[in-house]
């Protein structure tokens, strides 16, 4: 998989890198900050659940949803480069060889992760819980959309 | 330890945390959560280092700023709990106990992290480099000004 199948897998999300910057990065680098990455994220998540099934803290919840957008806009294609597709020594990665051969599919996939991030925090700023709770779900099946096809079991 | 310590030593920052959402996440995840934090910063620092030394694209600085910015306004003060003070099983920390008696200074450099993060964000919105690069750098140096005082050689 070279950078150009790189850029076309995650579309728009490409068009923001400049090949100087990712390709200073490392192999196995790029895979522990695309886990760091998705790893932030869950957190995030996980208190913006706790919120919508307990007390509802607005501000919390706002700067959770902040993170998890800031995060996903931060162009992580450029974290899938060549080499990143297995264990690099104790590196191990679980994203499975089919994410780097269905560029398009990815691509679609990080788009709709990406749209509905965005979504969660403009809803997340108005603090209207129900609307939240329904741009969370959303969020949740971009999630799963990918793992359930791309990502190993542990 | 106490909860209303952490409270205390993390200022603002704290003011938006639910006990309930944080008291969820277990010791050894939530130092996992704020290793994963910084790392993801660290890459989004690198970007825009990149960017700043190279050539300059605006959106990528833009969303890696915003990436730094939406973690470091998460609360991550919840993720140095009671018993997140030394290493967990095969989860090391590097954080020195005086991290945890100093809350008035923590507090101090959280909240200029905060806040020049935030300018970084705003000043990378506007796509000028040279304010950009006065503004990194101040993150940069609330980013030493703890690790230089708080963090453990490797």
């Amino acid at each position: 998989m070279n950078k150009s199948m790189v850029r076309a897998a995650f579309g728009i999300l490409a068009l923001s890198l400049t090949t100087l910057a990712s390709a200073q990065v490392k192999p196995e680098d790029q895979i522990r900050y695309r886990q760091a990455g998705y790893s932030f994220m869950s957190w995030n998540m996980g208190k913006i659940k706790a919120n919508l099934e307990g007390t509802y803290n607005k501000d919390q919840v706002a700067a959770a949803a902040n993170a998890i957008a800031g995060i996903a806009n931060s162009g992580m294609g450029a974290l899938y480069g060549p080499g990143t597709d297995k264990a690099i020594g104790n590196v191990k990665t679980r994203v499975k060889p089919e994410f780097f051969k269905e560029g398009d599919n990815v691509g679609k996939i990080a788009r709709e992760f990406n749209a509905a991030a965005n979504d969660l925090a403009k809803v997340a700023a108005s603090g209207d819980a129900a609307a939240v709770k329904t741009a969370f779900g959303k969020v949740g099946e971009t999630c799963k959309s990918c793992h359930d096809k791309y990502r190993m079991e542990d």
